[in-house]
């Protein structure tokens, strides 16, 4: 059984700060051997009754790339529509992919006939499948930080159209679109989008719920973490 | 700029392989410092514009989880009907939840309303809140399993039910059930359902397809991998 000391848990914590979601990647390729074990670190999240129900279409392909980006420029134009200024121009702002630029593109689908009709745990919760897709992308995510690799997921694709360029079956869901290479600027102390004042990291201590959903305020409004330091 | 050497990668990776879905745990409490690093690290996920749409609901009272382990009980021998042997009485042997035995439950939740109405990435997938929640849930898992602690996640359970225990907001979505505490005889090296026979790990290459979904096999049927070999 593998034990962790202090230098491996604070390695593990590291990977899980200092990960971030990269827009801008160097011209530069990810080796066969890191892309193969950052997949093999997806292939081992947990999912729901083990049915592994995720699969990783690797695009390395230019002209993939660009029809993939083709749609996330629609997508991205659309959005900038609903805005109101000033985060419209705030928006307009960002940069918010990386397809064409990143060696690597990685589509994770969710398979919802894997090992069906009875997958143990599926019974009440039918969505667990995707659940289980995404701790994979997050697994994957953690060790291509570990590996100095960035990541950036993309989601304003539209899926329908994502799944007729990459030739998906229409009962597969694609999940998430991983942009994967080595970031162009390294890995930026805060989220990019707090960089950029899009949005604060929310407090901790507000979102955790002592016992129930409502007590985690007293009637004086005091927090938890507060309530505790008093006592 | 934080940067992993070997030992560092390798304690990422470990914490990802060594991981297990927990369902039997010692009777001994979860520090409070423990517990809120697991937590912290949860909320450090990667989410959709930034969003950070999880609450952690935590559960230490005894009443509390036999009120969610009556649930779950329910909904195991519901499953439990809907099998065929052999594979019923294979169900029937496993032990699938450890409410009671776990010294803390965490109920982690989804507000598809925080930020809204427009979070940046969530215009084309909607569903992009939720998969942010289970970002931050295999951050906590792997956060615990580098402290020694186990997590097991029981999704055997009616969500409006379970909302109606916690005192969860109607608008909240239940995502994630987990018991966590010191596992009572360790980590398994393989995942119990593998250890008991229930189904055994898919193969990776069988799972990554090169470029579109059905070049991973050439008109041989060469799998991915195959074919570089052979190159």
């Amino acid at each position: 059984m593998v034990a962790f000391g202090s230098g491996e848990r604070k390695a593990v914590y590291s990977a899980i700060y200092a990960r971030r979601d990269i827009r801008r990647f160097r011209d530069e390729p990810v080796p066969e051997a890191v892309l193969e074990r950052v997949l093999d670190a997806a292939h081992h999240a947990p999912s729901v009754g083990f049915s592994q129900p995720w699969d990783f279409v690797v695009i390395e392909d230019d002209g993939t790339k660009a029809a993939v980006a083709g749609i996330a420029e629609r997508a991205i134009a659309a959005a900038h529509e609903g805005y109101r200024e000033p985060r419209k121009a705030a928006f307009g702002a960002l940069k918010l992919e990386g397809i064409t630029d990143a060696p690597v593109n990685i589509c994770v689908t969710c398979d919802p006939t894997r090992d069906a009709p009875h997958v143990l745990g599926r019974n009440t919760m039918q969505e667990m499948d995707v659940y289980s897709t995404c701790l994979a992308v997050q697994n994957l995510w953690l060790a291509a930080r570990a590996e100095g690799v960035g990541v950036g997921w993309v989601s304003f694709l539209y899926p329908h159209e994502l799944r007729n360029v990459l030739e998906i079956p229409h009962h597969i869901r694609p999940v998430a679109y991983l942009c994967v290479g080595y970031p162009e600027d390294g890995f930026p102390d805060e989220p990019v989008l707090q960089q950029e004042g899009w949005r604060d990291r929310l407090d901790r201590d507000e979102l955790v719920h002592d016992g129930r959903w409502e007590p985690a305020k007293t009637p004086d409004g005091d927090t938890r973490s507060e309530r505790e330091t008093d006592s």
